[in-house]
């Protein structure tokens, strides 16, 4: 009963510090309010916290890896052994991820949920794995409901030791041939948005590809037909079991408070479920950046967050989440190590 | 004839390597343009350098102090001596600059150009001191030509410094109570903009004061008549010493091919006055964010550029600069860093 052990514990944010948080932020030396979402976020984050300032440490990224039956119906750029193949480079430092992590500091963990290969054991590899891939969801069932518990109680275990570590910032990406149209299948059996608006070109698939793709997704919820408040179905019959794992590190970070970084379009689908499963989990939520991809923009609407950056950038991986998680530790250094008009001899505004 | 020299110097970018650069940004292990303007600026970077990946280095950014007679007409929030204090601020490492450029591995150098306040000889600031402030623009000019021509010599003088340092990437950023005031003029003054759409609240002035500020702008541009197709005459008529050291850097940043980040409202002040002495400045340009400040957006819209970052800052300082230069640096070290298709052995797209 991990999970709804984890969803009870779940709390809005206590806003009885934001006098305080406010007083702090405009006694710095620099114009009220003239650092924008800068002071969004470090304002955030010490809610989430509950201390003034916040406390900084280390910034940990989960990138889950994880394949999916839908690939058989040609709906990919890439075959599916790019998954295990991506997972290596991940493990040898070469992904675009990567890159960026050591740029921001950030501490990336691998996790095979379900990719359609058997690793020997490997350093940096967490295995977690669920099953080789998915089920074909244009023909059934993409996993049992079972197995959706199973990846949203894995990413939950993975909060908890966060938690443990106390961990000061969470990310999570995720690598998997055919995701994007686990998450247009989500984004649809969730709200009223149609297959069209939901569903993108994901690793940039041309027209042909595309309709190829429509027509799954839209197979697949006429099949499966998922109730569309219980999102534990909608994972059981259209998701991945990265996107499960994603949802349930959410969770588990909102039962933890630890404030928490979604990426683009595959992660805020997880979001979006893990919304639906409990509303307060927007409080410790921050959209790194709307992605290229069609229908992110549909999907932060759907889930009321505001991106931080719009690069036009559509990898995954955590890429968008690793920029923002340099950003959010930025802003929490400013409430920290900036000084006070008092501090330094600062005039304050005429009056 | 530093001035003059420099224009000479300045050359458009050659794009005979564009399809080199283009292949090896394809060649790594991401889908094609996935990384979106993170790959865009990894291009840029390469051109203006001409270097396939293009080198790291240092990141410096330059902090110009200067005051403002403008301010004299009660245009402003803080009081002007706020100038020399946060100058001090700067110097002890408490300012937001401070803060973002210590995150962000940015080496900060702040140089006086018109502070009004004799500082003593100080670990860390520069004295390129033209005079203590500009004159009161509203009632005549702001500094002769020759003051106007230092000022740019000044910005120069610090490139050929930073190119002889082969620094990496450059960045400004200014501190000047009531520059804002100057910066809408030169807009006003170099196009066909409005007082009242380039005017903006500035550090944050009531509706009143917002009033008596177009008004002294407006003052100011119909007595001194500033000829728009002469920018070092604008400069010297409505503008200001650190606009004009800014303008200078851009300058010596464009002749000596270093790749150099715009902040906000003040600096793209400078950046139109660089630009409008010489067009092809704007291939060495980046601009770092889109600022709160009214009148930003036009005046980027004027230079056409696109700002990276909206994250409704309007501190100046250079602190929207200083986040840029990491999101570029994190550019260049994708196209550097990342492995390839064939060194990491991940399959391409399907044919």
């Amino acid at each position: 009963m991990l999970l709804e052990e984890t969803l009870e514990k779940i709390r809005p944010l206590d806003h009885s510090a934001d006098a305080a948080i406010q007083k702090r932020l405009d006694s710095l030396t620099k114009p009220p309010g003239s650092l924008g979402r800068l002071e969004e976020l470090a304002r955030r984050v010490s809610l989430i916290q509950e201390e003034i300032p916040p406390r900084l440490g280390s910034k940990l990224l989960y990138v889950f890896a994880s394949d999916h039956g839908i690939t058989q119906e040609g709906v990919s750029a890439y075959p599916k052994e790019v998954t295990a193949q991506m997972t290596y480079n991940f493990l040898q430092g070469g992904a675009a991820i990567n890159v960026l992590a050591r740029h921001h500091g950030v501490e990336v963990e691998v996790v095979d949920v379900g990719v359609d290969h058997d690793f020997p054991p490997l350093d940096g590899l967490r295995s977690c794995k669920i099953k080789r891939g998915t089920n074909n969801f244009a023909r059934g069932a993409a996993m049992t409901r079972a197995e959706a518990r199973q990846s949203l109680e894995t990413g939950i275990r993975l909060a908890e030791e966060s938690a443990a570590r106390k961990i000061f910032l969470l990310g999570a990406g995720a690598m998997g041939i055919g995701n994007t149209s686990s998450a247009a299948a989500i984004l649809c059996a969730l709200t009223e948005v149609s297959v069209r608006d939901a569903t993108g070109r994901g690793t940039g698939i041309d027209r042909a590809v595309w309709e190829r793709k429509l027509a799954a997704v839209e197979t697949g919820l006429r099949l499966n037909q998922p109730a569309p408040n219980d999102p534990v179905e909608v994972l059981a019959k259209v998701g991945g079991f990265e996107i499960g794992a994603i949802a349930g590190l959410i969770l588990g970070a909102a039962a933890f408070r630890i404030p928490m970084v979604v990426d683009g379009y595959i992660c805020s689908s997880a979001a979006l479920l893990a919304y639906r499963l409990s509303a307060h989990v927007r409080d410790i939520l921050f959209a790194a950046h709307l992605s290229a991809e069609h229908g992110h923009r549909v999907m932060l609407d759907e889930l009321r967050l505001n991106p931080l950056l719009s690069l036009h950038m559509r990898l995954g991986e955590g890429t968008g989440a690793c920029i923002a998680m340099g950003l959010i530790e930025a802003a929490v250094k400013i409430m920290r190590e900036m000084a006070t008009f008092d501090s330094a001899g600062v005039a304050g505004k005429n009056s």
